[in-house]
Formats: C-alpha cells, sequence, structure tokens
C-alpha cells in the first residue's frame, strides 16, 4: 500500500465513509486510493464552496465527520467560507489538502501557496504528513481531533509523494476522543434561581438544542416555568410537533436587548452571552440588559447533556412532561406570494422528519412561527454569517440522512454565492427541494444601511445592494446544472409546486418571486 | 468627512478610480462613500471570486491597482484564490476588507475570524486601520505598496468605526512608489553569451513580453539568432502581427526538458529558473538541463526594460528591427467541431487589439499557433494555477479597456469555479465572448491521473474527473445571469456565432462542443 492507501482505510476503520471532493492534480493517488475502498463514498462539487459546506451539513446531521478533499492552496481557500460556518457550527470535519511533494515545495511553482496560513483561521488542528511512514497515523488523529468536544475542524495537509509513496505502517485506529468535560460549577446550584419566581430564560444551542438535551431543557422549563430560548443561529434544532418549543434571540441588537429585558435571569446552556452580529453606532455590542444576571450551567466544551439532567434531577423534575408542541399546521395559503406566504406554505406542507436548511435571510422571518406546529423537523441555521452555506449544506445533509428529505430556504442573493452544489444534487439524485426567496436584492443591507447611521441612500449606493440588473433567472440556472424547477409568483402555484415536489424523488427547485 | 470619505477621496487623489464590490453591513459607510464620489466607478460581483478576479484582470490591462471591498474575513476568503492568481501575475491590486468596529472584535460574533491570516498568504502588505485618523493615510500607503514593483497585493483591514467616525485628517497623497531596482549584474557581461555562436534563449515575463521591453527581447533576438520563450503562464503578452514572436515552455515537465535541451544558455529575464508545474515520481522538478546554462538578465523587482535595453545597446543593436511577425490568419474552418477549429475559428477572427483571456486549459493546445499571426492583440494567462480566473479577469480587462472586444477562452471545469462574473457582465454591458470549450470533463486531470503513476483508473476514479453527469448546459446558465447565448457543434457555426458577437455590442457566451 502507499500512503494514500493507508490513510483511505485508516479513514474507513475511524468510521468516516464519506469524502466530498474536488481533486487535482496533487490528489491523483489520493482519487486512484478511493477508487479501490468501495465502501468511501466519493461526492464531487465543482466548486470547494461547495465540497465544504456539504462537509458541513453532513456533519451537523451525522454527528460524525466527513472528509473533504481539496487541491493545495487555491482550492482550500475557495472552502474557507463554509469552513469558517463550520467552526461556528462546531461542526465534526476533516479536510485533507493535497501539497506538493516534499521536495517540490521550495521551488515556489505556481501553485505553491501557504496552506497552513490558509487552513489556521478555521482549524483547530493542522499538521502536514511528511511522510507515508506517518500518513495514517496523522490520518486518524486528524479524525480524533475533529470528534474531539465540541466538534472541531482537522486539516491534514499532504504532499503528493507522502500520498504516492509505498509503506508497510498499515491501518492506524482511532486514538482516544476529548469527551466534553464536566461543568466548572455545579449545576444544581441554579436550583434557587429557578424557583426564585423571578422570570428566567435558558439560552441554548449546540446539544441543548436537540435529542436528549432538548428533552431535559423543556423538563425544566416546565417544572419551572422557565423560558428555552435559543441563540440567532443555531448549529442544529429539533422543532415541530413532539418537541419543546424554543423562542429565538431576535437577530438585531436592539431588538435582542428588549427581548431580554423580560428576563432576570439568563442561563446560558452550551453557548456563550449573547453579543451584537455587528456594531452599530450607539448601540451596545453586549446584549445582555444591565438588570438581567448571567449564569452558565454548561459552556461550549462542557457536557450540556450530563448538566441538563444534573438540574432536572435537582429540581426533582425528572417525570415531568417536557411540554411538547401539539401538531397544528397552518392552513393552505392563497393568493398573492409575499414572505408570510411562503412560511404558511412550508409550515402547512412540511413533511414529517424533513431536514429544513435555512438560509432565507431576510425573507425567511415568518417561518419558525409557522412551523412551530408543523410535523417534526430538523432545522440547520447559517452559524457564521459567511453566506453560500445553505445549497451545499442541503446537499451534504441529504447525503447523511437518504431517508429524509431536505427543503432548503434560500435567499437569492445568497445562493449565487455556491450555486454549483445543485449540480452535485442532481449527480446523486438527492431529495431536496430548494426555495428561492428571489427578492433580487441583499434586502438584509439596505436595511442595515440606514441602521448603521450612514445616510443619503444614494442611487449608486443601492445599486450596489440590488439584484435586478439583470434579475437572475434560477429556473435557468438549475436547468443548466440539470436541477428541474419552475417560477411561481402566487401562493396557490407554491404549495402545488411544494407538494409536487416533496413527493416525487429527486432534487427540485422553486423560484419563488416575492 | 468619516473615515471612508477621507479613504474614498484619498484613493481618487491616487489615481485609484475603480472599485469591484460585495459588501456586507460593515462596509455600508464605505458604500455610502463611495455614492458621493462619482469619479469612482463601482463594479458589483455576486461572489468575491468575481471580485477579486476582475480586480487582477483590470490591474493587468490597466497598469494600475483598482480597489477591491470585501466583506470582513469570509469575504476575503472567497476572493483568495483569484488573489494568489494575481499575486503570481504581479497585478498590482488594493483590497479594503471590512471588518468589526474595534471595541466589538473582542466579543468573538459569528463573523469574526483571523482576517490578517487569511490575507497573508497573498498580500505583500497588510494594515489594519485603527483610527479614522489614519485611514486616508493608510490608504494612501497601500496604494503605494501595491504599485511598488514589480506589482504587489496589498490589504488594507477597515474597522466599521474606522469608516464612520469624523476626522480631520482630510485626504492623502501618494507616498513614494518603490520603482524596479537595478540589475545585480551588468547585463553587457552577456554579449559574450550572446555572440558565442552557441545557442540561447531568453526566457521571458513580466515587463519583457509587452511594451518596449518585448521591441527589446525581438531586437536581441534578430542581431543575435536567440530564440524568444515565455513561461508557461504569462501575465500579459503583446502577440500577432507587428510583434516578436515568442514561442512558449511547454506544460508538461518532459516536454520542457526536451525542449530547453535545444538551448546551451537560458537567460531569465523578469523570471525565475523554471520549474515543474507539479511534482511527478521520477521525473525532475527543476527543468534546465544539465548542459543548460543559466544567466540572469533581471530577476522580478529588477529593472528588465532597462536591462534588456542596456544590452540592446552593449550590442549595437539599436536600430535593428525587432522581427514583427506578419498579418496571417488562417483560413476559416469547416466541417466537425474539434479543439483545433476552434482556434482556427479564433486565429481567423480574432479582431485588432483584442484582449484574449486564456483559461481554456487542455482544449486551447492549439491557439498560440493559430493566433500567431493574426490581427495584433493582448493575451492574459491563468498564472497561477488556481482555476476559476477567466470570466472575472475577462470582466475585469473589459472595464479597463472600453474600447476593445476582450475574447475569454474558457474551459468548462474552470469556468464553474467563477460563473457569477457573467452576471457582472451583463450588468455592466461589456464586450465580451465567452467561448467555453465543452468537452465536460476535467481533462487536464485525466491526463495527470495516468501521469502520476496513479495507475489502475477505474469508473469510481475516473468518475471524479467527469462532469457529464448531469451535463452542464452553459447557454442556460449564461441565461440565468442575463447573458444571451448559443450552443455550437459545427466549425461553420461557431465562425458565424463568434463574428457576430465580434461586432455586436455586450456580452455574449458560446458553448462549443467538443
Amino acid at each position: 500500500m502507499n500512503g494514500a492507501d493507508t490513510l483511505i482505510k485508516t479513514f474507513l476503520n475511524c468510521e468516516v465513509d464519506v469524502c466530498f471532493t474536488n481533486p487535482g492534480t496533487s490528489e491523483m493517488h489520493f482519487v486512484a486510493a478511493l477508487d479501490k475502498e468501495t465502501g468511501m463514498r466519493s461526492v464531487l462539487g465543482l466548486f470547494e464552496g461547495a465540497v465544504t459546506g456539504a462537509a458541513d451539513g453532513y456533519g451537523r446531521m451525522a454527528g460524525k465527520p466527513a472528509a473533504t478533499l481539496l487541491h493545495l492552496g487555491p482550492g482550500l481557500a475557495n472552502g474557507l467560507a463554509n469552513l469558517h460556518n463550520a467552526r461556528r457550527a462546531r461542526t465534526p470535519l476533516v479536510n485533507v489538502v493535497g501539497e506538493h511533494a516534499t521536495y517540490h515545495r521550495h521551488l515556489d511553482a505556481p501553485l505553491t501557496s501557504d496552506i497552513a496560513g490558509f487552513a489556521s483561521p478555521v482549524s483547530s488542528w493542522i499538521r502536514v504528513s511528511e511522510s507515508a511512514d506517518q500518513v495514517a497515523a496523522d490520518g486518524a488523529a486528524a479524525i480524533a481531533a475533529a470528534r474531539s468536544a465540541p466538534g472541531q475542524i482537522a486539516t491534514l495537509i499532504l504532499p503528493a509523494d507522502t500520498a504516492w509513496t509505498e509503506t508497510d505502517a498499515g491501518v492506524a485506529a482511532l486514538p482516544a476522543v476529548a469527551a466534553p468535560t464536566a461543568p466548572a460549577q455545579d449545576p444544581a446550584r441554579l436550583v434557587d434561581v429557578l424557583r426564585s419566581g423571578e422570570p428566567v430564560a435558558l439560552l441554548l444551542n449546540g446539544a441543548a438544542t436537540s435529542g436528549p438535551g432538548l428533552t431535559l431543557a423543556g423538563q425544566i422549563a416546565q417544572a419551572t416555568g422557565a423560558t428555552l430560548v435559543g441563540d440567532t443561529f443555531i448549529s442544529r434544532i429539533a422543532r415541530g410537533a413532539g418537541r419543546p418549543g424554543v423562542e429565538r434571540l431576535p437577530y438585531f441588537a436592539e431588538q435582542a436587548i428588549e427581548f431580554l429585558s423580560r428576563f432576570a435571569h439568563l442561563v446560558l446552556v452550551d453557548t456563550k452571552a449573547p453579543v451584537s452580529f455587528f456594531a452599530y453606532p450607539g448601540v451596545p455590542s453586549e446584549l445582555t440588559p444591565d438588570g438581567c444576571t448571567l449564569h452558565s450551567l454548561a459552556a461550549p466544551g462542557e457536557d450540556a447533556v450530563g448538566a441538563l439532567a444534573a438540574l432536572v434531577e435537582a429540581l426533582d423534575a425528572t417525570t415531568t412532561s417536557a411540554g411538547p408542541a401539539s401538531l397544528a399546521p397552518p392552513a393552505a395559503p392563497t393568493g398573492e406570494l409575499t414572505p408570510e406566504k411562503i412560511a404558511q406554505a412550508v409550515g402547512h406542507l412540511l413533511p414529517e422528519d424533513c431536514i429544513v436548511v435555512n438560509e432565507a435571510a431576510t425573507g425567511g422571518f415568518a417561518i419558525p412561527a409557522m412551523t412551530a406546529q408543523s410535523a417534526p423537523h430538523d432545522w440547520l441555521d447559517l452559524t457564521g454569517g459567511a453566506i453560500g452555506m445553505g445549497i451545499p449544506a442541503a446537499t451534504g445533509a441529504a447525503i447523511a440522512c437518504p431517508d429524509r428529505h431536505v427543503l432548503n430556504l434560500q435567499a437569492d442573493g445568497s445562493g449565487m454565492y455556491t450555486l454549483q452544489a445543485l449540480w452535485t444534487q442532481a449527480r446523486e439524485g438527492l431529495d431536496i427541494t430548494t426555495i428561492i426567496f428571489a427578492n433580487r436584492k441583499y434586502a438584509i443591507l439596505q436595511v442595515e444601511f440606514m441602521r448603521v447611521g450612514a445616510h443619503n441612500p444614494g442611487r449608486r449606493a443601492m445599486d450596489m445592494l440590488e439584484l435586478d440588473r439583470p434579475e437572475l433567472r434560477w429556473v435557468e440556472l438549475a436547468a443548466g446544472m440539470g436541477v428541474p424547477g419552475e417560477q411561481v409568483t402566487t401562493a396557490d402555484a407554491l404549495v402545488a409546486a411544494l407538494g409536487r415536489s416533496l413527493s416525487t424523488p429527486g432534487p427540485y427547485l422553486i423560484e419563488a418571486v416575492i
């Protein structure tokens, strides 16, 4: 076996069996090694932003890392924005970045660059594999790093000769994975706060928004009257009928401060004290109101589920209901198409166990409320603010969960960043419905332009924020990559199109003009 | 004036009057400042790879920097691959990267990242502007850095409060720009080499491939019998009738070594000793054959034109002709469409003063020979190997040279990386014809797979290198972004379509199926 063979076999040995790829010459031995291992699913993306975004969506849904295969520094660079999002989502993810042969690096050939430099801002773990004998162990170490709590990005740089040289090193086993640590402070100390009679919010993210963590949070809320609040952007949250309801911290700083002013206590569960997404002149950046006391139940990297369980126990609430929402989806909308009607159509038709990938931006404001009592579903947000996550992440989520439908709620401006992932959806025949919120502008920026106090919104400035000259024609863009679709301009047409798409295998794109 | 106002006015004062943009919230004051200055042309791109690639094409043709406006770390990250190409092309270019307000950075909001870390691998100059009083001077320093020989990338990081705070600092003037230095060794020492009767090649790039440098190189070749050879990938070269002919160093290492074995001496003019693009098992990475002696006339950063002039003087060749090519374009091709026929059609129809942006990859092998005696034109290569340069660079070249037609020879796989730039072409009404070489595969990788000795090219491996499942439909992709086009499958249809496009204003895309 050569180094590449030992690396792929090590990945499979460590339960990494999906590789999102866009290879180049320096990765050809890795591709040859992939070819031999039928247990490894290779998924090609036509741009690295599609590759890394898919690995993010996969990791969030699979709960284990996918690998990416990227071509040298520029290939990694093209994937960095979605790696930034994955870092913020704490997604486990292993990058394999091809590099020139060890003896070729110093020659400064055209594609030579500082790969570790590019990787550093998004990676918790970086290693250059300097010999074929070492690559299997390096690969296993990368996976262990990626799986370490709370979920990390590991980047393995693989010189071409490390891949192509024969080795007797064999396949490596997974080293110890760092588990979440016990919370620094005793969860039971918060019983008095929760029983104080003062208004308390639990601010949730990470392990507290899905699975047993969310159920435990629901029990605490039911037993004490506390309010469950999610961060504005959450890596993955279970929602809909049968799940405890979770309010969301508003996006705009003033609204978030106003929202939090209801509470005397804010208990952080797998998240940090809330801060404004951007700074605005004259508006505080730290959102916790003066009269509100912060408490930490579990910081990121600490065992949030264990802490929640300990608190449930201390509250004597182990048999309390988690307060599941009932099933009560909205009726089908009719008439003129508006963002509210899109939300209503989604809430009406959302199928059971659907995965919602939300990058709808301003157009999606009504969707959380309209889907709160729809069929149970998982929901993935844009965690890092780097637009262009939606289409790729939907692709990766569908690879992770082949039996579930994926619904991608997608702003048009953001969708243009990584539209190439539609091709992968067609190629892999994935059950993904994309709804494009076609407002033909960077609407959030038109709002923000005023909010930051940049007065005089002249024509030339607004021109930088509008996408209607020329209009994007999403149905043709999708068709160009093999994804069928249609444009809808009424709520009735949207309901019909969405219903058809959800019952038809394969990807589909609906351009909803608003 | 606020900091953003002083920065824009300083840019205009330093003759930077084009800004390629994709702004976000943290750049809204810069956008507002742009709005007030009608002398500054703002060009919106729907993805930052389109923005930076356009700035590269602009800088190569204008000979001065454009600015880019990028949104925080992820916005910069999306533009890094084309900044890598621009670095290799030595293109003068100034990035303005918005950052959170100075007091907001430490809060680690979702979009916070290590911007300088992302910028470092591609930038020769990086500065964070820490106050509104400083931003004008910082902007002028960035432009001076970008214009310093041999052309550099300068990245100015602009915290939002630095932009929005009022200042009395005023507009800054351009500081001293570093000129090329005199060559370390006397050019005249090479007279003996050139007169030795042994075969000599001048290996050219940078200032030696266009303008007075190329004429001087031509005089040396005519006076001494030396051969003019260009690097495999050149930032900008003047070609066609009236210009000295320049052979090109072949791409593949074995062919390059064979090619160079004809020469006893290799004289480097504004370039480095040739190295292989990639390493291959058993093939040397350094391409200069054992029997060939290397000489440096001018290293990058040294005054190549001055060195060439001194050598012409020493050779007593100041009145020698530069050996211009005659005008003898090929006849129009007919019949089945092949890569050779595309080249022939291009050579036949190439209009005078056209700018050719070449990212045709394997499909373009016949174009240099077929255009060597076409009408005079400028030619821009993919200098850094980071695919996705063509459509954006063509966009920027057209902005720099509004009176010239731009012809983008574009591989399909590479074109998919930054297809968003087609929208900017439509929006700005640019005279650009894009020919897509639609072979529906990463053809170069199918060659490289064999060459690197990765045997057993199984179906699963080849599947990673083919783009035909589903087929890309470029005419629909272009139409989706407002660019008209057509697919051609015969040489006759290509000639007709290309002829029409070259005589019609605005962008056009021809998908040439091969």
